[in-house]
């Protein structure tokens, strides 16, 4: 019997429009590097989505190794970045940002989120040390948006890091791998050109939102950062065949696709949100994403594991799991009902 | 009027077979981060392929990104690695490798090549010295196969290389990029399976022989590095969607389609070169592979540039220009004949 | 009038008797980079006093250096430190373990100290943690002795942490300092040969104990890291004229003299400590080396800070300051009284 | 009997008069870090010798150490430094660049010196290659001054030198390991100031010219880098006890020590030329500085090795060795003239 798969949001391969262009163009001859017309035409588009006319716009293949070019762009040598302990750079991108020789600063986390005023603390304290040359500066905020429990700033947070971020001199970076996913829920006030406005750089990820691969790192505003083709390819994160990626931007910001499947997807985890509170499983964190945790008593969960795919969250007591259901712009209203029979 | 392009071999998309694969998965719901059985099995042809049924595989993006995660893992923080002053990963890797702390050793190029006895002679200096302590040790010899001039080792240069780097405790690395062109050359004596023994490791290169893009990094004799998962996540080269690249090694290792596309290239190339000389243009480089060096009278070259695509590459006197021609394994017929109706 | 100076111990120059013998070795022609006869004398006294005959002995400059080399020199890449959050190396070093390429891993700190259990279930949890293989693998405890707080690991407790050092394959690394005040503490029952015997290094502070500047990095069981002289060039640490290291250190550990000044240093903060806990003053933390925390209220600490020197160390509420009282091995008894008389 | 030493101009301690002041003030109370009374005198000094009044300065340990923070803090991460193949960065410094994640691009040596018209050439190729964003940027040239042959540029070439730097947006450093003798030659028109006013850095060293160690780094021009002494520490470059590198070089620059010192050492370099060619030994390079270059046969060599420690440098053929006797402002005019007597 299949199992039904709900593990996470990169599982599937590539929105079939995309894949239709791909095989469309498959024997065209590109410029490579990122230097052909797709991939113009990819970030006119992403530009005028954000409202930045003259922001740079890369594309890179991976999260973490977006966040670590952008993060090592940004940074001097003596500076670090801060961010939630649960953020990604500081979990789960196996040190990806100490080897480009900075630290991670890390911050309490509260759903995933950090909050404006222990941040403005922790600088409050640092800027009061008479040591703190002796210490890493804190030269960039860090957050990721959906958070890693798919949570969201709202856009009164986000101005409010903004303006921490302006008194003392530091840059905000939004890592948006799940970015769609977080534009498209109802609940939002967050929308791309605020946040372009109050970020000095942040990614628009495609990876989990309907692309084969690929981030789209934006700048809003140009000229931050000098030589990013170098430091790109310095980093191991030039893609030779650079169209493909352009490509896949500039289908999913046609017609507003990114939001069309991201809104879906959004929508089935909402379907599966109240299916399963209807039955009686508590959510663990209000999440308006596409990512849901539920609280499963431990003896449910080992019977559920032998049919549907989920991720194991943490342990909030003993007899119970927390469990990470994500849907995505893949995922089958058929598959979210047969689940909701099988809980 | 349409231009015919010769510039580069990563110009067009991905051999059909692996388009129409790619497709029939896509929704497909795959474990991540290579653990799915597209990895597996091509990790197993590859391994039948080289002859070395314990060899370890790790399927990367791009050849800039595998070369530095492979020198990285070979490489104590007080070594350096030894190459032609025309390795790829001294002139055009952006310092990728010194971004690893590593030290790019050069040695003088024939042809593109490096010779045993300039090795033998540069170690043997290296261990007279009484400052060595002081200096970067050599702890790997990188040689590029074919070479950045399309030209290749025989067996018993390889063989050679191997026996200098057993003397003085050092790897042997082989950059592959363009590995099929090479094992594809009427002349050459070099086989996967004796690549396999003689080095350490090498990697056969996807994005350039019929790949979107891919490499496959091959360490013959495994567990010579430790945690290889890791420091790939930590260089932000692990794939999300792992078998991406699983799939396509897979179908370019099924009934040799790699050898296939690749001799096609060859043969094309030959085709070109056969043409050019009969109109009396010389070679530069006695390249057997799908890269041919020509030299061109400078007007003759400006004329011809309006209307073909190809690589500046560098100048020999006053007056004349040596040009790249590369075929692919997309290149048509025609198009090379085409080619040799204008010059 | 004079200050009084308790600011630190770190502010006057060198024993006398090592000043005495660098004048008159002045003229002596030595061999460099510390192949010269005092350091290999040094060497020799140091392996005794630690009872390990086959110790390897490095001789550095400085602290934040040593720790740097000698946590690159065991660290893989993909692996990082363990501290407590107030750990020299986490605060107050400005990311030179960072700029390594390690990511320090933080505990909390209970009066300086990591804690076995809190180390253990850290560990634990990686290791349960199916996403380990996309973390920075712990692969080393560092621990401060005395810690920057002044206080004491127990033998018992180095001996816990070394046991689950051996269970998860993590070297031990003991930064010293101060390691002579902790010696000299009349409470501690940790001997050089007992931290020998359970680290896998640690180095004998000469800066901040006796020395002009110098610290002696011992690994005691000898060939656990290559080619240390090119690692301690490599990352500019390496002094010319080594032997100045090798007297002092030579000096200090003959007849006992690094215990001596230790002692005394120790009497002379025991004797302040007695003196203001006389007059009311609570210490902040029990202490039992030469540092003295000690908790004034605001109003006093303003007044006193005209006449003596001491350190601002944290704001425990409104009305009250935690400041530092630092003794030395240059620390006068005349000096100490004419200070209880002040306050 | 006794061996006379010319090994090297780091053999002995320190000039007496400094030994005299550090006795003097040992037991006084001094700021750590470098920020007393005698770095603010020395540095004061320093600036006057110079002619900047608003030169940073700043002190540190060692040569290598100084080299690696200087370039680190100019260069940009995706940019190299330009040297002879005979620098000592590029040499004998064990990578200490490349830790950095910095490319050394080499050019020939001239006798230890770069050729304007070379540098010049190899930049003109760099920005007329198409690929050069894939190639690490020049963007510092390094000398050292004297050269590791004891050569000296000129005002003209020093000049020409900037003028290449300006145009093409480099930075000019200069390595002044042994820059008091490079002064004290009688043939050079090159002044502290005019240095001053051609490198964007330089350092003026200590370790070789009558200090125990030390070396003064000169950014004439303030404010071209940031956060210098964060950048110090975090190389582990920082000392504790800064003042004593500042009494160290305020003695040096107080009347005119620096040079008269160098200036023996050098009449004693040109004593020991004198009479070893007046007994007919020729020269290998000339050497205007405290080291000389001389020819030996194999067989004088190994016999007068007996007596006489210096350097073995290179083997120009079979049967005859360069070595290198080097003086220094410790050297005794005696010892010269017992030299003489035994060759």
């Amino acid at each position: 019997m299949d199992i039904l798969r709900f593990d996470s949001d990169y599982m599937e391969g590539v929105h079939p429009e995309i894949l239709r262009r791909l095989s469309e163009i498959n024997f065209e001859k590109n410029k490579a590097y990122g230097l052909d017309r797709y991939c113009d035409s990819a970030k006119q588009k992403i530009r005028e989505a954000c409202g930045t006319p003259g922001a740079e716009v890369y594309f890179l293949v991976g999260g973490t190794q977006t966040n670590a070019v952008a993060i090592n762009a940004f940074l001097e040598p003596y500076e670090g970045v801060v961010a939630a302990e649960t953020g990604h750079i500081n979990q789960h991108e196996a040190g990806a940002i100490e080897a480009g020789g900075h630290k991670v600063i890390t911050l309490p986390q509260h759903d995933g989120k950090i909050a404006a005023d222990e941040l403005r603390e922790m600088l409050r304290r640092f800027y009061a040390d008479e040591a703190r040359l002796h210490m890493v500066r804190p030269g960039m905020v860090y957050i990721s948006h959906p958070t890693e429990y798919g949570t969201l700033y709202t856009a009164n947070e986000l101005r409010g890091l903004r303006r921490i971020c302006d008194e003392y001199g530091m840059a905000l970076y939004l890592d948006g791998a799940r970015l769609g996913y977080g534009l498209a829920a109802p609940s939002t006030d967050l929308t791309l050109p605020l946040i372009a406005e109050n970020c000095d750089a942040f990614y628009i990820g495609g990876t989990k939102v309907g692309a084969l691969f690929g981030e789209a790192l934006v700048i809003p505003r140009a000229g931050r950062v000098k030589q990013m083709f170098t430091r790109i390819k310095r980093q191991g994160a030039l893609l030779a065949k650079g169209w493909l990626l352009g490509l896949q931007f500039d289908t999913l910001f046609t017609d507003g696709l990114y939001y069309k499947i991201s809104a879906r997807a959004v929508k089935m985890a909402e379907k599966l949100e109240q299916g399963l509170c209807a039955k009686g499983y508590p959510m663990y964190i209000n999440s308006p994403t596409n990512q849901k945790f539920v609280v499963l008593e431990d003896e449910v969960m080992r019977e559920l594991s032998k049919r549907v795919g989920f991720c194991f969250w943490e342990k909030p007591d003993e007899g119970h799991t927390v469990v990470r259901f994500a849907t995505s712009w893949a995922t089958k209203e058929e598959d979210v009902e047969r689940l909701l029979l099988l809980v």
